[in-house]
């Protein structure tokens, strides 16, 4: 029996993403939580910063829109990440020969992640919104090296191309910042915009 | 098909260390290899760089004097990981006591994890060797948290009394460098130190 007062029940959750990998991450936090992906249309250009926040608020306002998430002690989040290279977005590679582009990019260098997030509820429609980045240094890649992670197929769906969790980490030596924002969403930053989750 | 000339085949990987979390990492680089845990007593005290670098020697060594590696073409990879707080090696926590005292020691602190990577093979017994060096930074924790991680049972045969890429990911806000190597191999140094890998 813990020997400390208890906190208040923290507020049931929505994520507001059909991403699994933000799934997996927001499954480690220990809370209980729906999935809703809202099928908004992406912004795609645009200052790397703002992008990720209209995203991330997009995304939380459409589940709101919906009316899926009704109900009080309803807490919906929303997120979007982004590979950003020389101040240039890098999303989703659309093919192979697009990530195989992405991947020849990143070789040798260092590249930011960045994700934007937006909490709205439990008690108003006020959203609340944040940014985290990180930066990430690929090591060098031969052609070879390029060949063989493009032929996991784990590239699909990847902003950049590419899976920190998985056997992209091999691609990577050296991170800094959250690693959590690098495989889709900066746990530190969720709780410090929303600390009754920390209940 | 490639039109590119082959590289020549890697050599065959004997991991010399029972750990579930290095089978993964090492699993991520698309390598053939085998696990041949030591059993060797390890080293627990003094400088930590030293330390690690010998108990992976130690590790790598038991593993090929036991004959079990025996075969032209391997390599034996030995490694050994721990946590260091202020100068002080912090290894596994044998019972959940210990474990809140580690966390409640890396609660809202920087902390760095230390792997010795020891590489024996394939075309002699030259020992070669590195130490690659990761800091964390933990948010603050309260009971709260170090109750709620604690029950998770993650903690145990971890170094520091966590696992990264786990649960224990909520509890850290910040990494500099290598995140392979806070799991428990790093990758970049193997590839540095075992450039043969790369083929």
């Amino acid at each position: 029996m813990p020997d400390h007062p208890q906190k208040p029940a923290p507020p049931s959750v929505v994520l507001a993403s059909g991403s699994p990998q933000r799934r997996e991450i927001l499954g480690r936090l220990g809370l209980e939580f729906e999935v809703i992906a809202s099928g908004v249309e992406e912004i795609v250009h645009g200052e790397p910063a703002s992008v990720v926040v209209a995203n991330a608020t997009l995304k939380a306002n459409a589940v709101i829109d919906s009316g899926a998430a009704a109900g009080a002690g309803t807490l919906v989040v929303g997120c979007d990440t982004d590979v950003v290279i020389e101040d240039h977005l890098i999303g989703k590679p659309e093919d192979a020969v697009r990530a195989r582009e992405y991947l020849a990019q990143l070789s040798g260098r260092t590249h930011r992640v960045i994700s934007g997030l937006a909490v709205i509820g439990p008690e108003s429609d006020r959203v609340r919104t944040g940014v985290e980045e990180t930066t990430v240094r690929f090591r060098p890649l031969d052609v070879h090296d390029i060949d063989r992670y493009l032929a996991t197929g784990e590239w699909k769906g990847r902003a950049g191309g590419y899976a920190i969790q998985g056997r992209g980490s091999a691609l990577v030596d050296r991170v800094e910042g959250d690693v959590a924002n690098v495989i889709g969403l900066p746990i530190a930053l969720l709780y410090r915009l929303a600390p009754e989750l920390e209940a």
